[in-house]
């Protein structure tokens, strides 16, 4: 039987193809860190749980298709206080922010088509842009210039007939890169010069360290035509079980195209929109806890990282993911090594090996990324196993 | 800026298309009997509430990308009530029945790959097709054969080298039609004869009256490359809202390659998960008794759409749907006069015009889709005033 060329050209997940290796480690009894999913341990706020547990309707209906209206309007209002203007009718909720990039994918690509995405990229990209018939184009980066991309130079060169979006996650993961206003502003303008999507992933705005600022690409009046902003409670609020995002669109022709698909998958869970409009309303101090915590582990993170001998990385600004170029020649084999061979104390760690971030055929071999999801005190001794590994695998 | 073609090519919801009317009737005081679109007044079972009220965790986590292991389990363990074996490798819980659709069309459909589908269908089959790049070639049925369309004269002339898949909805939806086994049979072959994929969407199977039986498609066991079951709780246990639905295939290859959007969408909401494991341990008197409420409603409508002069119909034996030829001239000009200028004692009524139902330019205009999830005595007035409408609008 028959499979579509473009399933075919999708891969399976490049930071759970180890699990099963991780099972086996467990297995023998070895206790594994595993800082390889985005998965944060910041406890959801109660309000989510209590919401959901005050909802008794006899019959559990099917919501509207783009959302419960006091939903939206909780979107709309978190904006507000960002200082940013939106219509209901430019928000659709959606089944977390993975909905709402494959919904953007299948509104804009068509077979052939380009997305221009800087690597190393959130993997996942790849699938929803490949099921819709697209590809990605890379804009690659560095390690030694801190995987910055933002330059008229990278970019222009990469733009041809196909192209039709450019896509950021800002702050970046798997980079923890964030823009200036001034980078942001200079592809915002690439963007509208050359008639593209400007798809801004922005799930992690909350995470920005050292007192710094993130421009959200919504402030652009002058975007309204381009730009397709990416949400999502599942980080902002740590409530990923929850599954609800957004996209957001000035544009009424790309949001009646969006509803289309919306209409077709008839509506998002009722209970989880309900548990979002309390999160919603968590007061601000919420955010600047959560914000401390992350700092102080990407500060330890970063520490540790830099004592290692021939580790290159830059000090993440954002979000909850650094990645690193290891002195090792193959950054998967040494993920098999951590999960197979080495242990201390019967302890391992676990990173998501780079390469499956990157479009570039051999680009990322010797770097990971790590996701700083777990407490200080895991983190140093994580990070006291990855040195100790990188030598054990080096003399081998 | 571009749309891609395939959304182009898509359509917004022919049954939600009314609904800005219906609130104009709503503001001017008029009562709707909205018997339009698949919502049924069956109470959800308490369970599901009290299962997710009952879970508290500190962090709402991601759940696995194939759905919680417990529901996995359940739903195979009601396959095996059903006398019907699958692994639970074979089973990816999804977001709704239509998620599992859209990821089956990714799956399988290159641009201009075709799908053989009868009509009237399902609409939103379209967009999950149009999505994928793909095409319905339609069997065409009529009112006047109770729109039977499983023999081999009918579908084995619309396959071509284009052809993919023969996707049926069985019990039928808008039909009510119930294949019989003979005829499921009869698909298999054909199917299998000619490679395609068999996708069975049996969301409706609790629904079959008269003491009738569904043999369901996962029952032949040579059909496990060819079969995509497509499965969900929102008619089966009255949680439209609940958005769990499974995709079910035997073919390995099949589930690996949904799998990898399965992995890119991260995973179903936990929650739901939670309360959907609750439902599928109710009782089967459940369904016993629901059922027993559709047949009544069933028999009432059968009844009162025989009494109008002129109609077409046939009484249909599952779902809680049926088609009727109206002796009208155009169908959504009648919804229309319905929704603007009939009324009676301040009341008007909705139902689903027939030509969005249909493939082939021009077919159903004067037909409509009447979804019978009201209680008996409002399915008697509404088919009053669908009688004296009639009347009124041919007066005009």
């Amino acid at each position: 039987m028959k499979l579509s060329k473009k399933i075919d050209a999708c891969e399976l997940s490049p930071i759970r193809k180890f699990y099963p290796f991780a099972e086996a480690a467990r297995k023998r009894g070895i206790t594994i860190h595993s800082l390889n999913i985005g998965q944060p341990d910041i406890q959801t706020p109660e309000v989510y749980f209590d919401a959901i547990a005050g909802y008794r309707e006899s019959v559990l209906a099917y919501a509207p298709s783009p959302g419960i209206p006091s939903l939206i309007e909780a979107v709309r209002g978190y904006y507000a206080r960002l200082g940013v203007d939106f219509d209901s009718g430019d928000i659709l909720i959606t089944t977390g922010g993975s909905e709402a990039l494959l919904m953007a994918m299948l509104c804009i690509l068509d077979e052939g088509s380009e997305v221009i995405v800087p690597e190393p990229f959130y993997p996942n990209y790849h699938t929803f842009i490949r099921a819709a018939g697209g590809r990605i184009c890379p804009v690659h980066t560095r390690p030694e210039d801190g995987y910055r991309y933002a330059t008229r130079e990278q970019i222009e060169p990469l733009i041809n007939e196909n192209t039709r979006a450019l896509l950021v996650t800002n702050p970046g993961n798997p980079t923890g890169t964030v823009l200036t206003e001034e980078e942001l502003r200079l592809l915002a303008d690439i963007a509208k010069e050359h008639d593209l999507y400007f798809i801004c992933d922005e799930v992690y705005r909350e995470f920005i360290y050292d007192g710094g600022h993130l421009t959200t690409a919504a402030r652009f009046e002058d975007m309204a035509e381009q730009l397709i902003l990416i949400d999502s409670v599942s980080k902002r609020f740590s409530a990923c079980g929850a599954r609800i995002g957004a996209l957001l669109c000035r544009n009424k022709a790309l949001i009646d195209a969006a509803t289309k698909i919306a209409q077709a998958r008839l509506s998002v869970a009722t209970l989880d929109q309900i548990g979002a409009v309390a999160l919603y309303g968590v007061e601000p101090s919420y955010f600047d806890a959560t914000r401390q915590e992350y700092q102080h582990r990407r500060d330890v993170c970063y520490r540790k990282l830099r004592e290692i001998p021939g580790v290159v990385t830059t000090e993440p600004k954002g979000a909850f993911y650094t990645m690193a170029k290891l002195p090792v020649d193959n950054a998967e084999d040494f993920q098999m090594f951590l999960l197979q061979e080495f242990e201390d104390h019967g302890e391992t760690v676990m990173f998501a090996p780079g390469s499956g971030f990157y479009a570039t055929e051999g680009a990322g071999v010797s770097e990971i990324r790590i996701a700083y999801v777990r407490c200080a005190e895991e983190l140093e001794r994580a990070l006291d196993l990855l040195r100790l590994a990188i030598e054990r695998y080096n003399k081998r």
